[in-house]
């Protein structure tokens, strides 16, 4: 049994407090198979700021989104997945460390719970806190990392080694990730250092870059997304910054030159037959979203198919 | 007994669904005082539209927020009046007509069960939906209603008699509201015709000019207030465009020459002993309110200090 | 005989109060071969409103356009049409029904004396009333809908039938499109039910999804559009939302996933020999246009691209 | 005989091409007593530029102002004044010099058929062409000017005499102004050189600054301009940076620290019996008014409130 | 001798990268009597964060300002107190307390060289490395703090001792401030506990509300500030907050209902006498602050005025 | 020997006085191979102004880029150039001609010294002043321009020959360019004149619409774009307009329908072996770049991409 989302034929959808895709807001965790839960945590950027607002912004947006995927043979996600808005982990802004654990205990009970976390960001470092939540059961997961930027530099100023640009090194060193099974997508751009690239294959990750990916071609590169992970729980984390700034504007480290939110859309229902364990939308920053807010809109739609994903894999009855 | 508030010195003001001042999103109904009601309507605008996304604009804001009230003896406005935010009535878009009988239903539900309702517009056209529903309990009421336009004209366009710029005679015509002990205070500005103010004089309502306000000062015009409702369930209607556009630039109808915040604050504390049976703040459009969006949190504050006002003379233990 | 637009070699565009293109204003029909008409009514609007800004938004920026078209033989448009600038018509805001007729009585103004209207929305509502005016002239019309969603719903809230969700519906049911002449381009993005696509198949129309436009190609599209159509007197009606937000940012209902706006202007121009009897553009909100309002001048070159096609066919000597 | 504007409840006022307070656009001079002009010149601006943008801002922001001035009298401004809107005079932007020639032109044409020129900027170097227009018909004007500059400084970069800062000291060197009559009101801020403030009085004008504006109280000052005026055909120009940025945010040149709208308003209603034979609002920009515009709206009210000025004197049957 | 900024009547103030009042940047400190220094943290922030981007945003703004302060008789600041804009401190994102760290190391370098401080924030927290770098050479300092909130709480989110809401408590434990020379002023709004007033007065600070300010009048507060800090060396820390939204509308914690721009420049005009050895303005926040940039603008206004308070006391020749 | 930028990795990007990827600022010519330098006029500009705030908007954005370009093989780019950030040129405002005297005397310090500028615009007549002060040096020039105007009219307002629409006919006349070695890339949108592509083709220069550029592929016009500068020193100056809107949508005068940044950067990174001796990328509006400021990022990333193919050739030691 699902309990299904407000219906935006009878309510129109600015009435009421917004949850992602006007779904009931959890009030238990029984009975749910995932559950969408926001990561408010900026603490860990190292230029633009205001992350913490990302979850709010992307549910305000989801509202104009519905149920019936028909990239999927038109499946009612919500009828496959029972689900819920389970609110925000709670963090201590300026405290990254802090900030790290109370975001990994959210994540942990509901993964305790056997609910699928949908998480929403916060900047990339969010990701290790969910990344090690969910390894706890699962074991080291594959990672689908969709980015312009490696993150997996050492550490950041005054040495520090909890950012945004690190967590995929740290996943890597506390064995939470198999980079034998998991994949970056998307990187382009200038370098801080030669090996900013290379850095990553030296970890053990596949890697695409933005320029490999449209030589191979979509379809091909969801093909080696899918044979890398395949078999394993997987991991799917969404930096916002992999689509074009013109299509996410929004975002904490916009990168020109990258795929439109059609190619994005595009590559993602293209993937096929992956195990979703665990999976978060990150680095929305609304304050850069301008008035028409389509970063979040985006946020929004890309979190709905990777919903989708899993929704194709369950059987409800 | 009362629930609280999230504490936001324990959890960030940014995490979580933002409901009005982090109430309690109300389940049910009984052992409520008070509750917060969003009335997402802006069919009645003739100018400029998007008061439906004020309600959650306010809530937005609110959360900035704290609930001691130093104005009024330092209460705790939750502890005296047991409250929650009853999210928002349902509207008919570019229904006039059916939308004023889903708001006016929305109301009743809480007048019914003896909860005051404290309305988040919309724009003014909600009022009367407001009116009519406490007046069905409360018999004729006494209206303060703060607003730079009298809102008394007989119709608009193509006839229509249903619109922000027509609730205040429509509901002396309904016998919703008592003229002879209600108030207009802050009309300022150019008029469509000579008798946009002596119409409403003429209706039966006393009438103080923004000019005439300043002229008798504030601690005189809260006199003038209390004196014209005094022994009689009161109904205060706050239009945002009563502030001048620097200091409530979001606004649908905005009217350059206004108090400033300060001023308007002011005034609604020196507010005393006023039996609130019903309250809205409208007219709050954040499409117009910049990246600041100070109209929004004005908005709240004045609503906070309106159930101040209720909440000063109830009394809990 | 034709009367030029203002020349911008000579006078900066930023002069003088803006109308289409910097066409003169009708001070009569007589002569005229087609005219712009803005139909500012977004009570129509489920979600976003604010569209009724629409026409006067689509002429501040239209103004940095020029009359001639290098992609139709570099004519000068407005030497093969004789054109003005007919202003807006007039609404009803709030009473979606009577705005309707009102914008209805306006189109056929310009239809009766003969005068092809060129309309600028407005939601996607106007174009029940633009269809109803001149297939009262020309009888059941050839409709080229372009547009992200099919808007054949049959009704919304409060089982309203009149919103910008239903007209497309509206027109079956009044025979003033033949569907079996019709098309539907663009459609994408998640559903409300399974037959939000299949329901217009139902009503006759012939449907091509963004993902079947990308799959057959601009050119083999170009050529199934102008099929559908042939030896009909055809509307072509252009929901800004078709184009991908990034483009088109403005608009009330964004659907993220579709066509550039290099990709929609080249389909607009490689329709050929269509016989235009009517024609709007819609959806646009400028409210959420940012200040660089390039979903505005998206929407004034779709205009002037729509006006070369009809002045392509026009005769002048 | 007067026309009057379109009638704001009979048509909603984001219908039509905006005119200044939707009076009609002039055809032709005859009969007219008074009549908008936009004078969209900013090669004046030494630091923020865009006022070109000026006139129509203030022409979309006027259609929320009515006819009606309840602070002179209730009287009908446009029964008083026949008037018109006369559009926009051309310039030659990047070509200070001339600019102001085709300024000049235009404003001669009004004052040459007899027309009271209203003019709205454009920047502040826009003043000197329409002193000169004026001038040449009614001899050396008395001056008022509401400005927080003196804008009596000798030159700007590279030696150049003409530019938004040097305006009244031209006009005294041209004895386009007769600075005995002639007062400045509401300098105030940080100065380029010592001389700043008494260089003003060093040319012969009455200068007040802001401090003494208040320390004088509005009332005084009111007499104190209408005396030094009295008698004499009068030129106001009103650079909106008088005001308080909070209150005016689109200028070229904010200066913290002004008065409010309603002590700005409060002011103009004040002054009584003047002669105005030429009158502009300037440095309004709108690319800095944010979403709101509430600067733009402030800078139409100010223009309404000076047309009401002269239309009190105008004795009409 | 010193060195003056960039001459704004020869090179437009759009030219060249902004520093503050351009200045020169400082080579060295020899020299200098004081120094322009950015202090870009905002990990102390409990909600609102961008306060990272004020010192640029101040800088940027602060170019229309101009060197001679007619309110103290004339002076050119930068002949009375050679200056030079020290660039930025670093600081460590996400890590509060290594953040503190730098910027109290950055503060101690200018002030051990003989060079007064006026520090641009950043949030609240930054004050407090400001007050132990200058107490190091000061001893307990005399605090003048302009802020509508106390910022004497205790601790944050899971205990944590360092934010900008907690600096005027830490300051005291740590004696860097002496609060019986120290005065707060402008303290108002809504409470988190009774007691958020009476815990400054307890820590032995003088406070002064909003309400209390205005019914003494600016004059006595003026005097009331001297003599509570008379002959001590002081501390002045400006939180933009102080404002009202109106005027301040890009701050981290608006509180609606302050004084005027006006207002609080006329305030900190009339201090006389008082010994600066350090100061900072903090709070300001770019992102919230729309296009027209006012409360940078007011910012550096008032950081200017500042300045202009230890320059009258200074002798040059 | 080079000096390096500030390390990104020890101190965050938003710490300090933005200079073009944080470089170090010049303040000697001695031993650069390159500098960074602003044109800030926008006097030449017909519709939109505000280029003049261009240069400090690029250079706020370009401290995202890194030193690392992975397109060019991993170079350090300023490990083969030695550049510094040169400040801007002083300009005269309304005064064009003026103006670009004062430019080209700012570059010609530049060329003389033997440092090779990268300026920042300013509107596209900047680019005339550029041409003279390097062919000046080098010789009539091989002009290689993106561009989606061809800006080769007459004249333009009053028959005034130097403006934004005008430079690369005047550098025809005046020798400066050659246009047997020229190209101009990327044209389109309507016309003015039947004649405005043809004038080009006219005058010398090889042209390649938006259109051809797409039929062609990237691939064979960046060969013909070297093919024809073969040999020569090339000028390559980047006007923004020639991307598509929604990646740049705060430029001048924007044409809908170009290439997005991917297409843009792809096309530049396959740009081989030209020997360029001057560049510039203008028409940067940051007045319409919205709070995300896309176009300043996508501006700064072109720049570098430039800096980045001269470094290719330069060979350090």
């Amino acid at each position: 049994m699902s309990v299904l989302p407000i219906d935006s034929l009878e309510t129109p959808r600015f009435c009421g407090v917004p949850t992602f895709m006007r779904l009931p807001q959890a009030t238990s965790l029984a009975g749910l198979d995932a559950a969408i839960i926001g990561l408010p945590s900026d603490s860990g950027s190292p230029f633009r700021t205001g992350a913490r607002f990302g979850p709010n912004a992307m549910r305000a947006m989801s509202v104009m989104l519905r149920p019936i995927n028909p990239y999927r043979g038109g499946i009612n996600i919500f009828e496959r997945l029972s689900m819920a808005d389970a609110g925000d982990a709670a963090v201590v802004p300026g405290y990254q460390e802090e900030s790290l654990e109370r975001l990994e205990a959210s994540m942990r009970a509901l993964v305790d719970a056997g609910v699928t976390p949908f998480a929403m960001g916060g900047d990339h470092s969010v990701t290790l806190a969910g990344l090690r939540a969910v390894a706890r059961r699962h074991g080291p997961l594959a990672l689908i990392q969709f980015d312009s930027h490696s993150d997996t530099w050492d550490k950041y100023f005054a040495g520090k080694k909890y950012s945004a640009g690190t967590p995929f090194r740290r996943a890597v060193e506390e064995a939470v990730v198999s980079p034998a099974h998991s994949i970056q997508v998307g990187l382009r751009g200038s370098l801080f250092t030669p090996t900013d690239i290379s850095q990553s294959i030296e970890l053990g990750y596949d890697v695409v870059t933005t320029d490999e990916m449209f030589a191979m071609g979509l379809p091909a590169l969801a093909t080696r997304i899918a044979a890398r992970v395949a078999g394993r729980p997987a991991f799917v984390t969404f930096d916002l910054d992999f689509v074009d700034p013109a299509a996410a504007p929004g975002v904490q480290t916009p990168e020109a030159g990258g795929p439109s939110a059609r190619e994005t859309l595009d590559l993602i229902r293209r993937l096929k037959g992956i195990d979703i364990v665990g999976c978060d939308v990150v680095e929305l920053n609304p304050l850069f979203d301008n008035a028409s807010q389509i970063s979040a809109l985006l946020a929004a739609t890309i979190m709905a198919e990777l919903i989708a994903l899993k929704a194709e894999a369950a059987r409800k009855d």
